[in-house]
């Protein structure tokens, strides 16, 4: 059972490889989950796949039925996805997980003249609606088979409690989340998905992440 | 002594926080170092206080007499550096470890029209320069103590010899050297030093850095 002190997440792409992931990982973690897609009935037969409790119903939907509404979807997608889910969104928290990736190129890294995909979907919601950008380099096999990704989670943002919110959101789905800072900074997380594209071929692994090292030093962390 | 099948490195801005930092590791590794600086007096004082053979020479006589050149420089100095020593460093290495942080706002990720400082140093450079970007996101502190850094070194090249040397070298200096890809992808490693300058502050840590996770399954790593 989902536990109602939580917020509702409302995955958009829900039944994409990372979206179906984070549901489920979410969900298992006690959230109430709903899965978007541009059909209906698919994300209904996505949700049906996955259990726990999740949902399935178009992108709309979902992204009215959560507090919290999280972009998993291919970069070719992310303008129309944040058009169509425009106005379901305001006041709520936007968590951007595009990657700016251009193929065929897709292991170099080839920024957006706007800095970052996170940058462009604030630009497009407008002030009335606070985004975060997470979630770009986590590997979704463990998530599939019912764990949490090794690795940490860098989360961005320029409003301090959305981002804190995220933070928690990710210790779910992997080892930790870490505040990164502004939302300008997104630009680092999206340029090392290319760099961990590249890493995987190169090294021959599935799922290359990263982890920050030097936080045991905290005083408070 | 220091080990002479191995390179010679030279460190411009040899003299730095970074640079002695570098040039102590890689002497006490058994490497031959010479560090420069605009005052061939500055440097022969720092090379004395460094010992472990550690020379000191000006920036362009560092770089003559070295086989790998490491450029360890803030970047309101990289251009002119980079065109001090253009002649000497022409047929080698260069490895550039400069990150384009622009004061005041340095935990903000802000990169150059070029993509990257190491895209301005081989376009300033020439094709005769081998340019490889590494060691933006090591933490001085544990090198300066006589250890390594706790952190994995993302090295870039377009020149894959020329980036294995350098992920040797940073193997000496740091947990691991990993290689990231093309000189381009640059770009990720120093956005993320605004990152990890931004995590420095917030979570009252020193050095925090970054590893990467995934390879302990690379079939070859």
């Amino acid at each position: 059972m989902a536990d109602t002190s939580k917020p509702v997440i409302g995955i958009i792409g829900g039944t994409g490889d990372l979206g179906s992931g984070l549901a489920r990982a979410w969900a298992n973690a006690g959230y109430a989950v709903v899965i978007g897609s541009r059909s209906a009935e698919k994300a209904a037969d996505a949700a049906a796949q996955l259990g726990a409790g999740v949902r399935g119903l178009t992108n709309v939907g979902a992204a009215e039925a959560a507090d919290i509404v999280i972009l998993a979807v291919p970069f070719s997608n992310h303008a129309a996805s944040i058009e169509e889910i425009r106005g379901a969104v305001q006041g709520k928290i936007l968590v951007d997980a595009a990657v700016p990736l251009v193929p065929p190129k897709v292991s170099r890294v080839q920024l957006p003249e706007e800095g970052s995909a996170a940058q462009i979907a604030q630009d497009l919601l407008g002030e009335g609606v606070r985004v975060v950008s997470a979630f770009h380099n986590v590997g979704a096999a463990k998530l599939h088979k019912g764990g949490r990704a090794d690795c940490d989670v860098l989360v961005f943002s320029d409003d301090k409690d959305a981002r804190d919110q995220v933070i928690t959101l990710a210790g779910a789905v992997a080892n930790r989340g870490v505040g990164g800072g502004s939302l300008a900074n997104s630009a680092a997380a999206e340029a090392l998905t290319s760099v961990l594209i590249w890493i995987n071929r190169q090294y021959k692994v599935l799922g290359a992440g990263i982890a920050i090292t030097g936080l045991e030093d905290a005083a408070q962390a």
